[in-house]
């Protein structure tokens, strides 16, 4: 009695035994190992390309003799001497096991490989694409046995791939035939796996066609409108690209779109075909840049708040605009990009994620799939700052999510001399606690103010106004130095020692930079930009601090900022604000475009759809709005950091002067209260 | 002990033993009683009407005693005073049993209702349309529970109609939100079920809607597109109208299409086009007629043969014009009206029946519908006569198909004095075997030529030509009275002994009628007329003979002519010319319009749908122009009726004279074939 040969695979470890003869794709595919072919076993794709091994192998128990593996056949010959074969290289297809051998798949021979991420992951990334590639030879028609062309692929690809029922999308009827003729009754054919679990044959090649297929990843924000181009095949980013939203013109916040919806008979109509016709610029400036047509893009994934979820679906965002907050639809949503008026391929498809409430969308649904917080040992709030914050906290027993009307102080409205993140943007700034100067920095150059060169290395770009990030550290100076006190006044001359300090109408303001000598701007911060800063980040940590009471805690482990805004935010300036809760500076991390993360995991890894859904559902809601303790939270995170709330931590790596300056009049903390995009 | 009332269903006969207090309409349900409901048991809809029957049911074994019945509620009476009951009828939601009872369901209160058909039907059409009606109460929406309208939406029907996963329509999204809340969070919906299991809302109503809901059975022919609209609630037809097929600017017949297509770029999609175009502009007039909006059509069926199907779809005919005569797809698709550019309600949905062969469409499947072949007793040959002829041949053990190029000589054309079927056509035609004269009637006249008052009653139409079954007749009344020959040459003069035949270039005419004097045309039967007739009836018949070589037998047990043609051809005189097998004339009848009536059933009875796809794919075709028999059977029924078949059944009621007319000259039997539509 003989025993069959064992065939062990590296990186798995899968095992088996396979009788003498078996090819290696075969054994493979019964054991679950991860080995690409897009051919089917002809020889032809080279996509299953193993690495065999000899010699002892102790820890596998195996040894492997010369002849393990068939001798090359003439399909492998072929294909080496045409196309070339790395040293040491097979086609899975072709060997075949005769005796104990183990195998090793390289990364580029598997279908779900990993995709590489710019930082440590919250969740790996494996490519598990909505489009595969299917190479078939279909059956010729045949007088005796009638069939449609159609019925002939179906069955091709139930015997060949074990794709049972697969449909074919209407638009591709009118080039089935021909292509199939063209090809000679081979084709590949592209398929998109859809929530249904039918697949639908989308397009179809003539002849193997081993090229990358596309997506895209598409965060789509109330603002800007950033799109990744993806190669399906190999997870890779091909190009990245950003638009203005054209609903812009309608309004620069959500509530203002809201409004323009409300105030004008077909308002939301007028906006969908603006954001769609945006994303259709965009999407063929990305082409462009990448040197494909947008027919070559076959999926497309989108994130978006609520409001701009329901104008890209052609929904007047009414609702939206009022308590109860009521969305159209909040689960995820499979779509056609015809039906939506993308120009991509004729027979696109389209996924939306979920959106967890009124005021938490699906870019925050995409947000919780890149950072996981569901899969987090330690308890993490995770911030996403804009013009809306939303704020998910949890750790692996549960998820809790709410949004925070923070406005658009954060993006420089709002704010005498506040402008968007752009370059002559006063970006960072430092204030001396001694002599009270500022020096600062500017987007668009490396240096300080106060260093040589700055001067002209600024000339160009001038110094134009102060961004979020710079009127965050601003203030937070301002603290710091004992120029402006907890409830948020500033001092006058006299108070603080510095004639930056100068009145201003009723209160006092400090000169940053006074360029007026040589025609440019004065930019000074006056009281109301601070409070209109307080109102935002009072917004932001009442949030924070309301989901920390639902949740029992009054610390959280860590915290990550998503956004392009939080990733340009000194954690500790951010502290000092009170904009979020008290903890170790080196567990505030920013997470970038979190939420275009999410969108590109999503388009990478259809599993990862259904993931986000379930966590999704799963995550508690907590609408701010009617939650008494939220405007209680919101008087105490009014005082600069806090007026309850101690910030122990921060105090120990920070020296927070407890001076006051108001002397009867107005405090300058009037509340207020609204949404705003 | 007390035992549960017993209660007894009429017609169906259901009973059951039910806890006294149990609603009819709750038990009848848990019987699986047909008894319609679409307000869900709230006593609002009132199709829940039943009667109850008091007295002794010896049959039924129960006595019913006053008060089986639960006395009137509020509801019951509210709904009576306002809106009216029939005497005696209860509301079924609202009765409840509490003793032994019979409840009668009238027709009106059954759901799957029995729809009349005008003639004894083949296969009983019970209504089960893909879009039911049912009104919702929708939870409202909540703030600490987050939740999409969409989603409350489809947790109602999940709760209150056992309607789990049911989707919605992206065109109706927009409309969601603005309806549920006109409507009170209280909502008629209709649900389009379609093959793939997932129902879809496609529409909804503000409160309870107890209206009709229409759909379209549509038969595309190559000449003319009919549609009938039907309310799907009762199964009545509303409206049918007819239009020309724009495509007829393409060309005549299907061939000529395919030639176009082939020989203009861009040709199939301009008869795309223009029959899309045709049909929306019929489905505009026919609703004019209804009094309806086309956007009230929410569900539509179409049939049709190979070529109009791939044109209708948007599919190049080209495979269709030459071996191996391959269809893009044959199985019956499930679409939307958005796709196909119809302009129906903005989320009707389309079903195509599938297609049997490249010759043998959907139009051959309906057919197969109405006429149920596959559960006949005996054995029927089913002819749809049209340009290009369908047959059907089989029993409940099996049924065949085929298709036969007949041309268009049926239909008036290649024929010297032909004509459409049209007022002025000579419609009918009969010839006195002694004196061979003929008389004739002509459409639009109920007299024949030679009574009294003809001449007025034709005055307004003239007469003007010969129509197809016109020229069927004539051909057959010259062979019963000697004038044409069995190979098909006319006599001459001499040989026939009448001046009616006259020589005409090298073979002979037969004088039906010459209007010449009072400048009207002269309608004579010539040679190549006959020759036309030989070709298409020769055609007609072998494909018959040929499924019946195929079956192994040499008769069949009725006969069965489909198509508008097929009603107004006579059985006796099609068989003296042998376009059909020798049967019992009384065993010949006319279905009509059977592949309307396939396509209205389909529209009715979402249960057939499944069915004829079943049925189709096991019709076993046949392909005539590969069948090597098909060349021999067409010489042999070039002769009227045939050189090889005895006919005797025919002959057992007509007289065929042995006439031969042949003088050693042209024998008129030249043989073509060619495919044309």
């Amino acid at each position: 009695m003989t025993t069959d040969p064992l065939v062990v695979f590296t990186p798995s470890g899968k095992r088996g035994r396979f009788a003498a003869g078996t090819p290696v794709l075969t054994a493979a595919r019964q054991l679950g190992v991860d080995l690409d072919s897009v051919c089917g076993g002809r020889g032809i794709c080279s996509r299953c390309q193993i690495t065999p091994s000899y010699g002892e192998f102790p820890k596998h128990g195996v040894t492997v003799r010369d002849g393990a593996l068939s001798a090359w056949n003439t399909v492998e010959e072929r294909y080496k001497s045409k196309r070339g074969l790395k040293e040491g290289r097979r086609l899975g297809c072709q060997a075949q096991i005769l005796g104990d051998v183990v195998i090793d798949v390289p990364p580029e021979s598997q279908v779900h490989k990993q995709v590489v991420r710019k930082r440590a992951e919250a969740r790996e990334i494996v490519l598990n694409p909505a489009i595969t590639l299917h190479y078939v030879e279909v059956a010729e028609p045949d007088m005796h046995d009638p069939s449609g062309d159609v019925q002939r692929l179906q069955a091709a690809l139930a015997a060949q791939w074990q794709i049972a029922a697969a449909q074919v999308d209407l638009a591709l009827l009118p080039r089935l035939q021909p292509m199939l003729r063209k090809g000679g009754w081979k084709v590949t054919c592209a398929l998109h796996h859809g929530a249904a679990g039918v697949p639908t044959v989308i397009e179809l090649w003539p002849g193997l066609r081993d090229e990358p297929v596309y997506g895209l990843a598409v965060d789509l924000g109330s603002t800007t409108i950033a799109a990744h181009l993806c190669d399906l095949r190999s997870g890779a980013v091909v190009a990245s690209s950003g638009l203005m939203n054209p609903q812009i013109r309608f309004g620069e916040d959500l509530m203002s779109r809201v409004s323009y919806a409300m105030m004008n008979p077909g308002g939301a109509a007028e906006m969908t075909a603006a954001v769609r016709d945006g994303m259709n610029t965009l999407f063929a400036q990305i082409c462009a840049e990448a040197g494909i047509a947008a027919t070559e893009i076959l999926d497309a994934v989108f994130v978006c708040n609520p409001v701009m979820h329901h104008l890209f679906l052609g929904i007047d965002p009414f609702e939206l605009g009022q308590a109860p907050f009521a969305l159209a639809t909040s689960e995820a949503l499979n779509l056609t990009a015809r039906a939506l008026d993308l120009d991509l391929h004729p027979s696109a498809r389209v996924y939306v994620l979920p959106c967890i409430a009124g005021h938490v969308g699906a870019d925050a649904a995409a947000v919780a799939l890149s950072e996981a917080p569901d899969k987090s040992e330690d308890l993490v709030l995770i911030v996403d700052v804009g013009t809306n914050a939303e704020l998910l906290l949890g750790d692996k027993s549960g998820v809790m999510a709410c949004s925070s009307p923070t406005g658009p102080a954060f993006e420089g409205a709002q704010i005498s001399a506040g402008q968007r993140a752009a370059p002559g943007a006063i970006e960072r700034v430092e204030i001396d606690p001694v002599s009270k100067e500022p020096r600062f920095r500017v987007i668009g150059c490396e240096l300080w103010s106060d260093e040589d060169g700055f001067a002209a290395a600024t000339a160009a770009t001038g110094i134009t106004g102060i961004c979020g990030s710079g009127i965050i550290e601003a203030i937070a100076e301002m603290r710091l130095a004992g120029i402006v006190d907890g409830p948020g006044l500033i001092g006058s001359p006299e108070q603080t020692g510095t004639a930056r300090c100068f009145a201003d109408g009723r209160t006092h303001s400090y000169m940053l930079y006074d360029g007026s000598a040589s025609g440019g701007p004065v930019i000074a911060i006056t009281n109301p930009d601070i409070r209109a800063i307080q109102m935002a980040k009072a917004a932001l940590y009442s949030g924070a601090r309301l989901l920390m009471d639902k949740r029992g805690v009054d610390h959280v482990d860590r915290i990550v900022l998503a956004g392009a805004f939080g990733a340009h935010i000194s954690p500790k300036h951010a502290m000092v604000l009170g904009m979020i809760p008290d903890a170790p500076l080196d567990k505030v991390t920013s997470a970038g475009n979190a939420a275009g993360t999410g969108a590109r995991i999503a388009l990478l890894n259809t599993e990862a759809r259904r993931l986000i859904e379930q966590t999704v559902r799963a995550i508690h809601k907590v609408e701010t709005a009617i939650e008494p303790r939220f405007q209680e939270h919101f008087v105490n995170a009014s005082h600069i950091p806090n007026s309850v709330d101690p910030f122990p931590i921060l105090r120990g790596v920070a020296d927070l002067p407890e001076v006051t300056f108001n002397t009867g009049g107005d405090s300058g903390g009037r509340r207020r209260r609204g949404r705003r995009g």
